[in-house]
């Protein structure tokens, strides 16, 4: 370097460290709050000059709450991040624009006073930003603006603090001034240098620069200043222009890791040239950082490799939920999904497929109930299992499913659990009785600790016990069966007692309130009983059309996930058009929707002509699994109750009437549909 | 054992030896052409004489062929198969009776002279199963039915063959007759034993009975004959009375490994009480194997695990899909699917879903084109897929899926390709084009293999090539795409040249043949431009509720099977009830079904009501993806007009004369639904 050249004070440039938090922290305000805006945010960053290695501009996750305090031997520094919706957009902006424009915001809070309130406005940045949520890639560039004037020569040798005389008095004057003012500040000196006084920026005045050190917290570790003091000199000559031509003190305050201050800088300084910063739309400002190849250019940082892979998963998979509610159902409540936890009878075919639509709505809490081992004609049809599970010969479908559901998304919680539903009818032996006796109990606690209970099973008598229990523990119960081609999904009336209105009454249609609907077993009329005995082979597999299951199944999550959304949940009336076809077509239309549709009783549809029907149907007093003498009788004697209806459904039957009920074979159900043969069994 | 006992001729009892080839053929036969039907069938044993470790009756994969020939030096034995369908039946079924019945059969055959044309009846035996071909398990139970009477002593001790005078005389006139008559025949002695004559049993003559070795092919490896004589003296009985009280000589003939029968016995024995075969319904009959504890009753075996896991789930698949054609669907042509080679463009959320379902369904062929990796989010919505496969970071989601399926059906023959689809207006940069015509020679090349191609991409443009080459090779082609909760599943009008009758015409339904047809470009007048640039966040994702896709991949497989059922296949007319509701309800009723039902040309639904409809369209003169103008163009031009359309969508207009159609900004096309708005971008 020339002599000349050495006299022209350079500063350290700033270098921007990013927190990885400080990413995460944008795509959740991006999702949550900003979603389609780009408007701009303001951030604080934050630096330190204690023990520091290179001038480092850090942000984190608290960048965004400007009324957080910085870290520990830390200063504020003020910001401001522009998040571009598009790659595209992030390139096509005027980053020369942009910069001027926050230059002149600088200049303008220097000549406002502000500065004076918050000096922490000189170490002004921002940063420009693209966040690919999908990629889990950020495109960023930070600019720390300052103006390209003024120029100031260096007089002298840098001098260290220890080396001045009376440095014990400047380190026990600055020892008066409070933390939080060490930014930027004033050392008075008198003449002798004998006595120092440390003062804030707004006790600044013009007739005593001479006897001013300009002091402020140093990030370098060089013979030269931070960045920051260029900031500094502007606004001190923008105060005071009689700055100009007077040689001046500038102390960087520069901590050690024992908090010394020995190492701290004194620069004696002069600007010889005018400056006139008061207009600053003929300034030009510079600030743009480099890039990692000492190049103008921005950055790029793939948070994937560095993020915890179960947060990754996470936080991608609430971003497809996030984006429904921008764009198209602001309402959408996202919480009561991810808090809702899922009871599935079943994890065959439509046990599978029910538990993978409940991950894909965010559902977190899955448990799965089933007897079975996985065989090798199940992978193909149940999308948890695969032919391995099969060759292996010993995995249980109920934990194996819980286990896969986790490999998917790897913050869902779930469980499995290996056990025979009793079914009415379906005598235990004594040598059964204990272990019936426990898969009861698991049943039972299983039931009260979730909140949605799905009627996933293979056959009629094996739905009875979780109906009865879904409705004693006033749980959400959903039904799905399937035919050939055709299939059922329900929800159960609710025995939830809450006060409120009943549905509204529209011309045309029937209303039923949720609490007056009926179960899979209210339509009908006989216990159910051994239905499994001495089936031939085409009864005891699922005998569907492959695509039935998984249509079933969907619907059983949706309309799940629809009733969640009414503010009534599962007592949400239910409306169908009952009279003549050319009628119902017009009442269909009228039927009021929740916030994803409506919110129907029963879905009732067929593959063959890509029909569905939505019938609603009331409660039945005598019903055998849901009507008053069957939950009283459950109340009053438990497991007792129950045990008499596994050694004989007749049991059910006489404790509801039905069977005076059947010998008098009357017709006063309100059968809505003679369209639907629905078979019994409907899932292997 | 007493001296007493000795003198009673014992007999070594059969023990089954079944064959896993055996329950292999037993299921193939039950599934393919018993079904329902429990009758009984004939089938074949075979036993052997050589080097005989034990009287092994064996059954394999040939017994179901009466006109097989037994193994080399073996013969066959008549037996009977009764295959029940339940564990029930079969353990219900009265034993006793059965092998009376059976004993009964085997008397008359005696007394018929059926056994003198075919001695190979009087070792008959009979298998009373069940197969469990769910499980793999085969529950049987194997009777060698045989009258308890006669009961032969013992003169003397039993002799070698090699021990006898003559021994070698014996031999030398065995070796005249013909292997196949060996089982049972008559060894004729003169009186000096010099002179020996092998004669089959129907020259049986009963005053020579003392000059006779009543000869018989014996699998016994002890000094008692093989059970099967025991039936042979029965006979013997039944044709000569006077055998009663007659010194008779029985040789038993075994070889060993080098074909000698010197260790071939003989015994001498007599029947002393009188017994009267003629009254068989007051006879006992013996005959029931005994289980491997040694007690009366049914053996087991699981075929799980001795069969090759591959092929076990093959069956297993298998056997799900054939309960179809058993119980519903007779006709049900399982062959046509299972050959039907199937590409998918999209391996997202539509094609795991599309390539599941074509497993489900017997699907064999799957082959899938994408060019994305699997990310984070992908998992909870595409079902091929596993956080560890995001975790990687490098997994591809076309060779991931592949893969994925055939560790749900390892007789699934899969493929994966990488590749970009060329997009009309999606520009190709010089330093792309050798890799955009690789990857188009690949496109082109897997089109051409396939038969049925699935379009399950992301945006209107990526269907563009499909959708032309699909048309240009005559293929199916089934299309997918989503809204939010709407969705449109399609066939797209074949260009098959085939004569065949135009659909029916019916009042109120409008009728389309299968070549008249629109594509998804043919309601579209705008050629696809680039819509992937610049999109927005929320414009890149897929937000669609997730039941969404599933149902919609669903119905695009179900479509696709129902076509193939259909006599004229793609080619089959689509019927649609065109005008006004409560009309166009009353003509719904009268849309021809084929096999599984009607064959729409598009299903369009939506899950805010849980409603579907089925539309269709002709196809547009003017279409800028399958009109006759652009596959000229094609045909003519190759891959040059590939590459201008990929250079400027206009191309297109000007080539169809879209850009004149849209200048005039006529109204010509038929819409047939005004109710949806269907989203162009769909998955992610």
């Amino acid at each position: 370097m020339s002599a000349d050249k050495e006299m022209i004070l350079q500063f350290a440039p700033w270098e921007s460290f990013v927190s990885p938090t400080f990413w995460h922290k944008l795509a959740e305000l991006k999702l949550d709050h900003d979603r389609l805006s780009d408007s701009k945010r303001s951030i604080a960053g934050h630096y330190t000059n204690r023990n520091a290695s290179g001038c480092l501009m850090e942000v984190d996750y608290t960048a965004y709450n400007r009324t957080a305090q910085p870290p520990k031997f830390s200063h504020s520094a003020s910001g401001t991040i522009y998040n571009k919706n598009t790659i595209e957009e992030f390139k096509a902006l005027d980053k020369l624009q942009l910069l001027a424009d926050e230059g002149k915001e600088l200049l303008a809070n220097m000549s406002s006073g502000e500065v004076l309130r918050d000096p922490s406005l000189l170490t002004r940045f921002f940063v420009l930003s693209f966040a690919d949520l999908k990629c889990h890639s950020y495109y960023y560039w930070f600019a720390f603006p300052c103006p390209l004037t003024p120029t100031l020569k260096l007089q002298g040798a840098v001098q260290r603090l220890r080396d001045l005389p009376y440095s014990q008095n400047y380190i026990e004057a600055l020892k008066l001034l409070p933390a939080e003012s060490q930014n930027f500040f004033i050392l008075y000196a008198n003449e002798e240098h004998k006595v120092f006084e440390a003062r804030s920026l707004s006790c600044l005045n013009e007739k005593d620069v001479e006897h001013y050190y300009f002091a402020f917290a140093d990030p370098s570790e060089y013979d030269h200043p931070a960045w920051l003091m260029r900031n500094y000199v502007a606004f001190l000559l923008q105060q005071c222009p009689s700055f100009v031509g007077k040689s001046v003190k500038f102390l960087g305050l520069r901590y050690n890791q024992q908090m010394q201050m020995d190492d701290s800088r004194v620069w004696q300084v002069i600007q010889t040239e005018a400056c006139d910063l008061s207009q600053p739309g003929e300034l030009k400002f510079v600030g743009w950082e480099l890039n990692k190849n000492g190049k103008m250019g921005p950055r790029m940082v793939c948070m994937r490799d560095s993020m915890d892979p179960a947060k990754l998963a996470e936080n991608s998979v609430n971003l497809n939920l996030k984006l429904m509610k921008w764009r198209l159902v602001p309402d959408l409540n996202l919480e009561v999904i991810s808090q809702t936890k899922c009871l599935l009878f079943g994890a065959g075919t439509l046990g599978c497929a029910v538990a993978r639509n409940l991950l894909s709505w965010g559902f977190k809490h899955i448990t799965l109930l089933d007897n079975g081992k996985v065989g090798f004609s199940n992978p193909v049809r149940q999308n948890l299992y695969t032919h391995a599970d099969a060759v292996a010969g010993n995995r249980m479908k109920a934990t194996t499913a819980a286990q896969r559901l986790r490999e998917i998304n790897p913050s869902a919680v779930t469980a499995g659990h290996v056990l025979e539903i009793p079914m009415p009818g379906h005598t235990i032996g004594e040598s059964l009785l204990a272990q019936t006796e426990d898969h009861l109990q698991v049943i039972q606690q299983q039931v009260q600790d979730h909140d949605a209970i799905f009627l996933l099973t293979d056959s009629r008598e094996s739905r009875w016990l979780p109906t009865l229990l879904g409705a004693a523990n006033q749980k959400i119960v959903i039904n799905a069966a399937l035919g050939f081609d055709s299939y059922l999904v329900m929800r159960h009336g609710s025995t939830r007692e809450e006060a409120g209105d009943g549905g509204q009454q529209i011309d045309g249609l029937k209303c039923i309130n949720g609490d007056q609907l009926g179960c899979y077993f209210c339509n009908d009329v006989t216990a159910p009983g051994n239905s499994l005995k001495d089936r031939t082979l085409d009864q005891q597999c699922t005998v569907t059309r492959p695509g039935v299951s998984n249509i079933a199944a969907s619907y059983a999550v949706e309309l799940l996930v629809a009733l969640l959304q009414h503010p009534r949940k599962e007592l949400a009336p239910a409306y169908y058009a009952q009279s003549g076809r050319g009628k119902s077509e017009e009442a269909a239309g009228k039927v009021p929707e929740g916030l994803l549709g409506i919110l129907p009783h029963s879905i009732r549809g067929m593959l063959c002509n890509y029909e569905n029907i939505v019938p609603a149907t009331q409660k039945f007093a005598q019903c055998i699994a849901c009507s008053a003498p069957v939950l009283n009788a459950y109340k009053k004697e438990g497991n007792a109750f129950l045990l008499k209806t596994f050694e004989t459904a007749k049991y059910l039957e006489d404790l509801t009437g039905i069977s005076e009920f059947k010998r008098l074979n009357s017709e006063i159900i309100d059968f809505d549909d003679d369209e639907f043969d629905m078979s019994e069994e409907d899932e292997d």
